[in-house]
């Protein structure tokens, strides 16, 4: 007696696991609007080509239209036993337009059918990521406005290093956001290519006209080779490796937010937007959307893993595994856009701390470098500075005294070579010192974010 | 202007996107039982203690089965405002007990809770999954007992290497997915430890029985450490795991499936039920099932990828990147269950050629080395046998006749070294030759198949 | 004329390149106790059998020890050019006894050895986590013994939750670090398992006494499939698993040190052979060590996701791709084993600062929750005592005072309803409040040290 | 009494480890030739600004030069002490001039020099990815020109599909190595800005002239932020994601590769130089090369999932976690460019079986559509035509006669429909039936052969 035996309802639950193992309606019906784009474009051209009666074509593209009403309006009625979003729009345009709904097939597999409104899709989908990094650069624009001469401290190693313009730190991020735009632009490139033509997987028998449907569908270019045209989906896997690293930024900026945000930094308050708490602890500000965003980064790299697995050792053409290519992108778009949305929002909303974050950086020894490099343009040997501002660290350690808040007499007790001058040594003079392309200085800083607000504008008006 | 200026739609639709961004409802509802579960057993501990009424608890353990039976029959009214399955399943007993209802979060924390529902979850889907392996055990036995003499080659690098019968070729992924079963218990057990009682993180100031709890929730144990608690996911991890490597190896069944059902090998032909075709190319078998099997091995180790990412670097307590953990691992076992109901039912539906897998060992090499190996026997020095044997390699090459098919005739004109008994070596003789334990001789295969029936039987009554 | 015609040198360079592709000595190496073993065992059974001359085999095992003395005397001569471990062996071992060497390769195959040298590898690299991770454990335990009372604020969401005493925020890390070594030895006994005789996967024709070898190796058991033995890899998944769990749990702890060495948090200083810094700027102490362990749980992440992907797909039995299993162990060990010394070495070298911890709780608002508890607990409805402490909360926002730092006349000014008993509602006597199994009352956490201790000599007898 | 109480040895082997742990100098001397390139151009620009005195600056130089020549001529002395590479070259250059070593440093930090270091390698490495890309695209092409007509079956779910010509079927991987070299020469674009001069993270207080710096060492761009640029990691990421891909291309090829080489396909024989097998067994061509590829796509991917997982959630700036990066992209390296020169070798050195590949189409129903399209094409109503076909087809399967061997008699036996015309619907007339571009005529195959030709040429001479 076998386990099934046992259980007979195991075996009817089997069974119904297994047909909804290969169902895919409920994620692809997001396809389409493209699937009927791309109808609608390969029936006129099959018409205009004489492949099919142009009366034919009409009455197939008046039907695909009426449909894509139907599902905008909310009126289609959706059937999951007909597995995917193209047997159901197929079978509800049998149901419209009667027998001349099966001409919609001619020259065409379903290959490059989804082939061809995968490829739309992320068309839209990383010009939608570009355009919401464009918003997050935005934000971070206007922020860094009101920052360009709040000092605090740089850090390396979470330690303290050398005091920055908090400006300066945020147009970090513009730099990553930029080029994260720029990957998804290329992943929309890398997507501008129209497989229709390619039927299964060989050509097609049929006079096509790929150039114009292409054209209509606003494909830049038509694919070269059919059997590559069907298989693959390297522009997918570059549409989540944009989401990646995308993801990775966003999940250091939420993990600074996180860390400001916490009492014992205490640099920037978030929107209660953006917060979670207690009334009875209206402290506790828990960074929500900063911790989800931090967590998610680990769902859009799994999803990239996920379809780099697939893809591994599959011969060609097309093969039910890419069936799979889907879901991940799906998801990977619905959590990078929101997580985006949210940063602009967290970014726009939050609240600067100026007087933290510059007291953080006087009571600390980031000016032990500056206070050494003074002495040595002074003329002091190297090693001389050294040792003067080492005796002036031990000191700072045994009263608690900052270097941003030594007095002349700290000094003089420390080393005889310290003169009156050196209380121009400030985290202020420290920040315009770094007067170098790049650099913190608040006049490179201003010019820098001059810059940005110009190629921000550029990059917009390419929208 | 910024950007957002521009297109007043998307700041709305960006408000949008955030708030989407924290809600977990549409996942985690699946949690009911286990939640509705767990707020009785502490609403009864809570009596009992007398920190509650008893009363009060019995009120709140009505109200919280009337919301089970409303959600099992689909009578529930989910409202997706109250973001999660636990403010839906309170509000609704507010709605039906009214204020006795706060006395629930007494001595509770949303962490705990969570924490206590997801370890039920995942006890339940482990051993579910271990179940789902044990019946694709018992298909791989019984269509080994079918094939304890059908004599395939066994293959190296996708090369014939050696006769083996087609039984102990299965039983190969008998032991595969053995191991697999006993990963599932071991995540199962990882689960099987009660986080109630540890609150938002450093216990409770209630006097609770926590033990009392575990037992009516049927935990083995209750959590030692209550930071630690509200912080572990390892058993998710181990769960995913599990399946990971479960999905590795029915991505290896599945790859022999395919390159079997493939007109060259033309070893098995699966069954209708799971393969795709068209009826003008009817032995055109596209083996559907087994391909998304393959692919979707990457959905699996996607998400154990995902969760290793979230929770990399995360300090303790809670934070909400942990809310996470959900998905991916109600996905996963989405995922491998139905993945082994249908490898069950492909194995059992399959039907092997047998004469397809003998003639492709008759037409090959694959007894050289037993023919060496008998010449040795004889007392012929080994260098001598390899010669006599490539010069019988070299006959194969150049007649195209298999080493299965030498004649007498062949023997003697490759080397005077072959006697007549030569000709008792076979396929048959070699599979019997390989007659230690764990070895291919069908006698050793008989017994490994009676011994493994054995453990499974054993298995089985301990489910 | 080709890309090659115009650089001569890169087809050298290609062939060069394509010869190193397939060597392994540079790692595999490693590999030589247990290969020598594995083949003195192999060699004794064969003669033992009369499967070989008594004589040879006693000639065979004098070359093995003679060879493995060599080697790890460093005297052994490695030819690169014989591409691995084995070819080395065997080559040396025909050197030193001539042509008897040959016979050690009666009745095993490539297939059956290496795959037995790795489990015999994986079987000890996971008993040494294991007690890697003890000593963790160990230094854990004696730092938690010395601040079972000093309290500092839990946190969820990095944000001061309630109050906990050190040794159970150590204790948390206890219990992660325990289930890490159950993994390990879970791990290892997946490994416990002899594929030898199994040849190349069909089993060996040869009358072999396969318990007896697995006795003199120390196995638990023989391998119960041949096409199995060869091909699973199981056993290296769950070291590489357990590995990346593991670097997980010392990711969060790495984090930690990370974040409390910081000066805005000051709670810890570790020693200096733990970091980094320069003399000028003493207080900078960069957490080297810490943060080379938190990046490197990605490299372990990585190798087991490359396994994973490795295996994915590969069709029965023996398949070259295997021979990429060894790499990611070799490293992955080299990664964990330092990663916990240097986290034991961290946790017993760092120096406590009880004083900040306890600051941070007291300048903070965490007893909130205990002073309503407070009110309820004297007959005060929650809803009232609610709004008292909320009035308090204000008040701490507006005057900058803690919660821990509140006087009587605070609460007075907040609300009536406070006696002056409620100044009994301290941090200590939060502390001492959650006192459930498992929760940070102190006289539980001295409980919870002790259990500790032993559970931690039973593992360590059990080693 | 602890763990390691009871053993000395361990205390002294954890020390050992965690000093090991640091060290970077066995991977990270492979960028000496780098880092000295950086270091002349940036000591010749302190010269030329008046930062160090232009005697310093020569003397500097020339002592880097001759370290540059000691490195390759192997004679530099390695101490494996100081740590890394930077150390090493500092060490000896302190040697060879001096104190005036010292003044090397001003004005740079670590933090700056090691990331120029690693983009003028990452340039290079992505430049000699695409150059190998190049070379596996021209193997292609060169096979490809002589099987412009050789028809095999084209193959959906490993079944035989459509008829394509061999060509054809080369040219789907010419496009996807396009692609490959593509996004090798995308990333060599991000790594093509020069981080030098943004000091340990602020930027310098010296006077730069960082235009000149760049200039020297072929950098396109400076980099615009310098918190960014010490932090920055995307173009190592970018490096990898190209690296992958190419891999999952690779694998696919070397999976097709494996199944054509096997018995029952028989479509091509690998060269002696990328197989290995036994004189006795000479027909076994086990194809180490491709699966030691399709095997290695598993690291890469691991390597690429490492350094996102390493650069998750790290605040910046510089965190010791990023000295991480290189050696998985040296081993990344190391991996896809022996596998793209094997692939190349494999692809030139390989004999197709051009009989074999047309006998299985020919033995095959894939005509089946192709003689539907016939009967529509002479007015017979689609539903009849398909009645016809599927009538031959159970013929076929019942008398085991592909399509292609399909007589007159078998037609007429089948169906009244068809004539004699039939017979001129072959393999070859099907192939050249799918006449539009991209398809597999062989007209339109030559016309894609020659545009590649042409844009790989174009990409050779852009070099």
């Amino acid at each position: 007696m076998t386990a099934q035996d046992k259980d007979p309802a195991a075996a009817a639950r089997g069974a119904k696991l297994a047909s909804d193992f290969t169902q895919s309606l409920h994620y692809d019906r997001r396809l389409y609007s493209e699937d009927i784009a791309g109808s609608i474009a390969h029936a006129r051209m099959l018409g205009k080509q004489g492949i099919i009666d142009s009366d034919e074509a009409a009455k197939i593209i008046e039907g695909l239209q009426q449909i894509e009403q139907e599902i905008s309006a909310g009126t289609f009625a959706w059937k999951p036993d007909l597995e995917d979003i193209h047997m159901n729009i197929e079978s509800r345009l049998h149901e419209i337009i009667g027998e001349t709904a099966g001409r919609l097939h001619t020259a065409r597999s379903r290959n490059d059918q989804v082939a061809t409104d995968t490829r739309l899709w992320v068309k839209k989908a990383a010009q939608d990521a570009a355009n919401a990094l464009r918003q997050v650069q935005e934000a971070l624009l206007q922020q860094a406005q009101r920052h360009t001469e709040s000092v605090l401290p740089g850090y390396t190693h979470l330690q303290r290093g050398q005091p920055v313009v908090f400006a300066h730190h945020l147009l970090a991020y513009f730099e990553m956001f930029d080029r994260d735009a720029g990957r998804f632009l290329a992943a929309k490139r890398a997507a501008d290519v129209m497989p229709l033509g390619s039927g299964a997987m060989a050509g097609s028998p049929y006079p096509l006209d790929r150039e114009s449907v292409a054209e209509e569908l606003g494909f830049a270019a038509i694919s070269a080779n059919s059997m590559d045209a069907v298989s693959d989906r390297d522009f997918i896997l570059y549409y989540l490796f944009a989401a990646s690293v995308t993801m990775a930024h966003l999940s250091r900026l939420a993990e600074e937010f996180i860390i400001w945000s916490s009492d014992e930094f205490g640099f920037i308050r978030l929107s209660d937007e953006y917060t979670s708490g207690s009334s009875i602890m209206p402290q506790k500000r828990n960074p929500d959307f900063a911790e989800l965003i931090r967590g998610k980064t680990g769902r859009v790299y799994g999803h990239l893993m996920a379809l780099l697995t697939t893809v591994k050792g599959l011969p060609l053409t097309y093969n039910r595994d890419l069936q799979e290519d889907k879901e991940g992108l799906f998801d990977a778009a619905d959590t990078v856009l929101p997580a985006l949305s949210a940063a602009a929002g967290m970014i726009s909303g939050m609240t600067i701390n100026a007087d933290r974050m510059r007291l953080a950086a006087d009571r600390s020894y980031i000016l032990a470098t500056d206070i050494a490099d003074y002495l040595v343009g002074k003329g002091v040997p190297f090693r001389q500075a050294y040792i003067a501002v080492s005796a002036l660290a031990k000191q700072s350690i045994a009263t608690g005294i900052g270097f941003g808040e030594l007095t002349m007499e700290h000094f003089r007790s420390a080393s005889s070579l310290f003169d009156d001058d050196v209380m121009q040594v400030t985290l202020d003079s420290a920040v315009a010192a770094r007067d170098v392309p790049g650099g913190t200085a608040p006049g490179r800083v201003k010019e820098a974010l001059q810059q940005a607000m110009k190629r921000l504008d550029a990059a917009n008006s390419e929208m």
